[in-house]
This record gives C-alpha cells, structure tokens and sequence, in this order.
C-alpha cells in the first residue's frame, strides 16, 4: 500500500446501494444518511442518478443546503449516448442540473459491452468518454471516471481498456476508478492488474468492487495494496445482487490492520453506530454476524473457551471491539456452560447464589428448558433478568393476569374493530378493563396500561419501540409456534423481553407483561446505586 | 495454486458452525446434514467434539451406521491437557470412543496461548502434540492436526509455531491444518506464511479460517494458491462470531476460476440446493445476498440495465447461474421500470395487454401504491400474477369474505380459546361457518377452509407450509403495519401470497384468501398446457 498518499472514502450506499433487493430509500432518509457519512468522515458521498428518476433530483435539490464538513455531494450518470449530441445529452444535462461540486461518470472499458451492447467502433467509444468529460470539466466539475467492467475488459482486451482509460485522462478526468462491475474478479487478478497499469497513466486510482464471488473487500484491499488511492464502496455493503463492497468492513482492515490513512480523520469508535443507523434507516434487520460491528462479532460461547477469553481478551479477539465502537458479550444459549450464566449475571449486575449449589443447577435447568421451547433470552436480556431474579427469590411479578380477551372484528364496508378485555390482579384488587386498539396486540397493550395506570402510575414513563414477531417451527404453518419480542424504552434505557406460544396473542402478553415488570422492578427495587445506568420512574 | 494436486474439502458445519448464537442443530439433523454432505462430494466431515457433549456422543454412534459413499467422518478434540497422563486423558479416550476413522486435534501454536493460558514450557507444549498425535496414530486412526492460532502464532514467534507443527508431523499426523483462529489475518499475509513455511514440512497443508476481517473466503483462496491442498469451512459460513470459512463460497470460486480441481467429483449444480437444505434444518431464514446461491445472486433490478442483461446475460452475469443450480431473476420493484414488469409477466406466462398502454399504465401505477403499501411482490409471485390477472379482467376472486371475526380468550387455570367466525359469499350463497384453532390464525384459516369445502372440494389438496410475520415500520410499537408472507403447498408445487394490514390477523386473511384463490385459479382455469409445471387439482 502506497503509504504516501491518504486515501479517500468514496461512498455510494445512497446510489449503488439502493440498486439492493429490498433497498428503498425516501429523500429524507438520504438526507439523513448523506450527513451522517459527512460527520464520520467520508470524502465522497454519491447520491444517485439524477436523470434516472425524480427522487434522486429532488434529492439534489435538497442536498444544496446540506452543512457538509467534509464530503463533496457527487451525481452519477452514464457518458454521452451518442457521440457529436454532447451538449443536448439528457443525461450529462441532468448530471449538471443537480449542481453538485463533483460528477461520477461510467463508460465502457470492455469491449463486448461497446461494440455489442452498443454498436460503436473502439475510436467512437473512446471519443464519448473523451467528449462526456470534457464537457462536464468545461463546466467546471471534479470529475471522476467509472471504468465500467474494466477488470472483465482488461482480461478480454488490454489494449481497448487502456485506450479507454486514456481518453479519460486527456479530457481531465480527476480520477479514473477501476469497476468490478460483475463482482467475479480474484484478489490476485486485481492485484496483478493494477501493478501492471498503474504506470500508464498519473491519474489517481480508485477501486470500485462487487461482492458475487464474496470477495468484495478483499478486492478492495488489494487494489489499495497495489496502489489505488480511492475506495467505493456501501455501509453494511447493500446493493445490486450481492452487494456492493462492505465500507464497513474496509475501513477497519485498513486503518487497524494495513497501517492505511484516510483523507479525513475518521470517528472510527462510530463504525458500529453508523452501520446500525443504515440499517435502522433501511427498516432492515442488522446482520448479526457483520465483521466488526455485528452483534455476534465479538460474542463467545462454549464455556471453556468463555474462561479462557475472559482471563486475557487480546489473544481471543483479532481487534479491541471498543475501537469500533462494539463491545464483548458472552452467550446465554443451550450450548452454554455455567460458567456463560455466571459471567452473563454478572454483566447484569446480578449476584448468583455461589454457596448453593443446587439452586444454581435449577436455575440452569429451567433456562435451558425455557430455551428448548424457543424463548431467546440472548436477545431478550430483560426477560432474563426478571426469570434469574424471580428464580433467587428477588423478584415477584406486579400483577397477575387472570383472563384475556381479544375480539377482533372485519368485514366488508363496515369499520374494523379490535377490543380487549382485561382481568388483572394486583395486591389482591382485581380490575377489569377493555380497550380498543389499533389490531389486537395494540389493544391488548392498551387494555394491560389501563388496568395497571391506578396501582403503579410510573408505567406512563415508559413505551413500546419495536416489536417482532419469528414464526418457530415454520414448517407447521398458521398453527406453529410464534415468537414475539418486544423493545421498551423510557428515553433513557430500552429493554428487550420475550414471549413464546402457539397464540400469538399469548405470546405477546407475555412479552408486554415482561416488560412492564422489568420497568416496575427498576423502579421500585434497585436502589437506584445498583443500576448500571439511571432509571428515570 | 498447485494443479496437480487434488484438494480435500472438511466441512466443520456440525462442530465449528454450531458454535454460531442462534445455531442449534439435533442429532437427527445432524446425521441428515451428513448424508447430504457425504452426497455432495466432501472428503471429511467433522461431527462434533465428543467429549464436550453427549449430544455430540450421540451423533458419533448414530453415525456409524450411515452409509457414507465420499466422506470419512472426524471428531473433534484437544490435545491432552498434561503431558505424561496421555492414557488416561479424558479428551484423547472421548475422541477414540467415537470410532471415527479419522480425529482432528487442535494443539496451541502462539506461544502465549501455551506459556500464558496453559503455563507450559515450549518444550511441554511440544511434547504434549507430539505424544497426543502418537497416541492417536498408535490407534489406527488418521490424525489430521489443527494449528490453533497458527497465524497469529507465527507472526509473533515463527520458531515456536514451526516447532509445533515439527511435533505434530513427527508424531504421525496426516495433514497440518493452520488456523485463523481469531479470523484476523489478511489475505497475503496468509499467502506469504504459507509460501515461507511450505518447503518446511512434507505433510499436506490445510487451512482453516474465519470471517471476523469479512475475508475468511478470500484467505482460504489464498492458502489454496499458496500451495495448501486440504480446506476447511462451513455451509453458508456458519459458526462462531462472524462465521467460518463458507465452504458454499469457496467451492466454486475454485472450480469456475481458479481451475482448480477436488478429490471427489462435486455436485456444483446441487450448490444452491445444499445451501438452503441447511438453512432449512436449521430454521434460519437463507441469505438471500449470498454469493453464488442467494434469490438475489443473480437478480438484476433497474430497467436499462434489465434489458441490456436479456440481451446478453454472460456479459452481466460474474458466471452462469445455473453452473450452481442458481437462476437469473427479474425484480419487479418499486424502482423498477416497465420493462421489469413485462419480463417477470412473461415468466409467469402471462400475455399483457401489449396493445392497451393505457390499461398498462394503471397497472404499473397500482403495483407501486401497493409497494409504497408494504406488498412485497418480489416474494410473493402468486399475489403478483392475481393482481396483473384481476386488472386485466382474466380472475374474479372465487369467494368473498364478507365479515370475520376471532375470539380469543386466556387466563388463569382454564383452557384457552382461539375461536373464528367467517361469513363467506360464493356464488350468491352465503356459508357462515365457526372454527376453533391454535392459535387465531389457525382458527382462520380452519374456518375459511370449512366455509370454502362445499363449493370447492379440491382446496382439500392444498395446505400451508411456511408462515412469516414481518413487522413494518417497527418503531411504531404494537400498533404498526405488519405483513404475512404464506406458502402454500399442493404435494407438486409452491406458492407465496401476501397481506398486509395493522391488524395481524387481516393481513393473514388477505394472504390466505390470495392463497386459495391462486390454487383455484389454477385448477380451474388455467388450461393445463399453459402452465409451466402441471398442478394436481
């Protein structure tokens, strides 16, 4: 890697990204994305198409009064279509209605894509690429040329690659970034090509790579080693097919591993922030597996192992999870050994029963008997804390829910009706109650406050975030058994619960009873000294 | 990479994969995971580690029965724990318990693991491989070593972990297989040990790596071109952390691109198909941006780009899908263009109205206020063709749910109920019909059926098999839009509907509603020969 020269982070999740399966993003998310990425640093940011449709130019629109510190805004689009029409191109004439400081503009570098797809002479090719950058530079833009499949061009057909990149260069191109369109390339092929070329040209060099041959960053990180100075790439690697190269992965590699420096200083201890805020702005589920900032990227679980990573860290953990902004946790899951539910209580703050022996085995034998059904108590930490507690003798639910009813009803051009009824018990007071609601699980909620409002009014302080629902068994059909978990938040903390039956009813009562007790508990329980964090009640 | 070689493929699915959070597998599953794998064409299968489980024990012995035609299974085991009691060391007995023709042992090879987390000398820590591997070897069985932390070990102290490996191949071992343990090293740092170490030993080299710098996949390809002729990884890269080495990425990396060649003739064309049989087993929803395998592997969206891909697909496509029993798909989509929706109508085998522009307007303009919705059209195929068949006046839904009601009732110490009432109209009839179920989607979905019978016997051969809630807009709480994804089954084909509502159990009734009529539709009216596979009625 060329140690002289800081490289630049050119990202393209709002344009490339949104070419995903399942990738919608609204002007207002890319709005929110874009400052995002400006604040941690990135140099580029591309934010689509502008001639491709209306959204990416009302985007454009809007970008103009962005307080951006450190990226310059870039609109992507195609070279000219015809040569010698230059002026009147919608699509260059699109790119310069969006006004941003830098232009990205692809063209064909492989020659079956010019000559078949489009019908045009290598001297034509090379004169649209010529004329389309000349254009946007007379214009006064940065201009950065995609050299669209030049790995699978360059392989075909050196010579009319080159040629193509040439025409670039002469016409003022400010950087010339190497596509692996098709994503299919070895990390010694680009490699090899990039040391072969990077003589012929004084242009700086980016990289531009695809994940179907899943090995995207590693591309990325060859074509830096070589000597390319430019990086694309998606946060959490959304886009076309199977993604664009993971940013998030890339920049970790090469700061903490490949001694790299980027263009901008940037707030690496976010990487884990920004990836869960692309996800969260996407309404997608983050992967927990992702390398560096995934939930489970630095989770362990097997008890041997467990001990060992808890007596020395470094020699378990290839990175500190703290320089991304991650963290340890060690796994409460059947496979476990005891010593996972020690080191997990203690996490939470919870003081086992060390001198009593067959307590502690009950209490395993019941999680893992919980687990067996399917309650998931690794993501549901609260529920778990409430079962150790209750377990230990801690801890006593608030209220007993005697009897459940929920009526739902719809029909054609009449309005729909979702009801509960409630009877709870609390303190030896029973209370009944009924609430309508927005679908049944709502009115439910809705039924269980109210019933509970008169004895523990601090309830008011807290609110359901998220709520999922994971069909188990799903080979059963509707009669399978459904898995809800909950999030609740009271501005300050949000915790997780769960809830498991065949009735998905059932199973979110369960979940919301959780929750409402864990929050009772925190209040009325733990000496406000014990909590990790504060809890407002 | 050396050409003359074969290279073995040990697939660690059963061991290594389970130590992923949320991967639980039975031994039945097991034992049904090995027979695919052993069909597929892998050399080794790793079954588990038996001394740390019974449940592991348990497979061993089931496993003596199966009728393996390509792979030999292996356990898993450490080394002894201290030298001079090899005997009687509980792992070493575990592991010759499981009669596997072949064991795997895994000794420490950065000198601070051994000096640090076992307080042994260089000289202990060599004696204890060297006397474990002898042990073994003296029992007959092939002994395969695992240099745990290989890497890391090297890079901090080459002699310590050449001494280790010296130990190992002294004392017999078949192969040395040098582990990324921490998944940290990068791709040519793994090439450039491997290439210094190789003229170092006589013994067949393997590799073994993890996912956690997003480069497992690209560090065993370089072990392999490094000279390494034995891989280890996972189906679909499960396993601890960020995963193992994904075995379904490697494969055809090496035998599409590197010419590279295994020791058994490989299934390639059941890649895909092995990939989702194990995320089947495992009750994991699969990747669906999976390199080679996933829905999204070979999807093109965006409508310039589609149809340059109909025009000629290997110029877009890294390798032919079906080389891994992939397909190519269309996505209809919010951004899509017309010409997606025209291709995927022409797959389903439906005639648009080529001569109506304006009727096709209306139907695009419907398609997209139904995904700005949440319809997800892309995985529900059968709701799609309903849609573009209703608007083009060819389907007229075959029932009419005029009203639905669920009752469903829980409480303390008294059976639970789940009861639906549905009035249906079907040819000016009314059927009032009342059904109890498990659940109130089960009770629907009973109660539609049995109001349905009379008028429509053939819905007897359909049943559901797959039911997913997916919650939208999750930060809404209990009250936000969910959307139900149903598959349904007649023994020879599968179909996928949609709903999507506040209410959970409305959204179910319109994709149980879609699910019936789309097997109606089918039975009754579409001529059999324009159906692309024959379905029973």
């Amino acid at each position: 890697m060329n140690q002289n020269n800081a490289i630049e982070l050119y990202d393209t999740t709002l344009r490339d990204g949104t070419q995903g399966e399942k990738i919608n993003l609204s002007v207002q998310d890319k709005l929110l994305i874009a400052e995002k990425l400006d604040e941690f640093g990135v140099d580029y940011i591309e934010g689509g198409w502008p001639s491709s449709n209306p959204k990416d130019e009302e985007f454009f629109r809007k970008a103009l009064d962005l307080k951006l510190k450190n990226a310059r805004v870039s609109a992507f689009g195609s070279t000219a279509r015809k040569p010698g029409s230059i002026a009147d191109d919608p699509n260059l004439t699109g790119l310069l209605r969006s006004q941003t400081p830098a232009i990205t503009i692809f063209g064909k570098t492989w020659k079956a894509h010019s000559a078949v797809g489009l019908g045009l002479t290598d001297e034509e090719n090379a004169e649209l690429i010529f004329e389309s950058v000349r254009h946007l530079k007379e214009e006064g833009r940065e201009v950065l040329f995609d050299a669209e499949h030049f790995f699978d061009g360059y392989k075909d057909n050196p010579a009319f690659a080159l040629k193509m990149l040439q025409a670039a260069e002469e016409a003022g191109a400010e950087r010339l970034v190497l596509c692996d369109t098709n994503g299919g390339t070895l990390p010694h092929e680009i490699y090899d090509i990039i040391t072969q070329i990077s003589s012929s040209t004084s242009v700086p060099l980016g990289i531009h790579t695809h994940n179907d041959g899943d090995l995207a960053v590693a591309n990325a990180l060859s074509a830096l080693r070589a000597g390319a100075t430019h990086v694309q790439g998606t946060i959490n690697g959304i886009g076309e097919r199977c993604g664009n190269a993971n940013l998030i992965s890339i920049i970790p590699n090469v700061v903490l591993k490949m001694n790299g420096r980027f263009r901008h200083k940037l707030q690496l201890n976010q990487l884990t922030a920004l990836s869960k805020f692309v996800y969260e702005i996407l309404n997608l589920p983050p992967d927990n597996r992702a390398p560096f900032v995934g939930r489970s990227a630095f989770a362990h679980k097997g008890g041997i192992h467990v001990s060992a990573v808890l007596k020395e860290s470094s020699l378990y953990e290839h990175i500190d999870p703290k320089s991304v902004g991650n963290r340890q946790r060690v796994l409460v899951s059947e496979l476990s050994g005891q010593s996972n539910i020690r080191y997990k209580a203690r996490e939470l703050g919870i003081a086992l029963p060390e001198d009593n022996a067959a307590l502690f085995r009950t209490m395993v034998q019941r999680i893992k008997k919980l687990e067996h059904e399917g309650y998931q108590f690794d993501v549901a930490e609260a529920s778990f804390e409430l079962l150790l507690r209750h377990e230990m003798g801690e801890f006593q639910p608030f209220f007993e829910v005697l009897e459940s009813k929920v009526h739902i009803e719809s029909g054609k051009n009449r309005e729909a009706v979702d009801q509960a009824v409630m009877k709870v018990e609390v303190n030896d007071e029973i209370e009944l109650t009924a609430a309508d609601g927005d679908g049944p699980v709502n009115a439910l909620d809705k039924a269980l406050r109210k019933a509970l409002r008169r004895f523990y009014p601090e309830i008011r302080n807290m609110s359901l975030v998220d709520y999922k629902v994971r069909v188990l068994e799903e080979k059963k059909g509707t009669s399978a058994k459904v898995r809800v978990l909950i999030e609740s938040s009271d501005k300050e903390n949000t915790w997780s619960t769960v809830g498991v039956s065949t009735n998905i009813i059932d199973a979110s009562l369960q979940a919301l009873s959780d929750s409402i007790n864990y929050h009772l508990f925190n209040c009325r329980t733990k000496p406000l000294e014990t909590l990790r964090e504060a809890t407002p009640c």
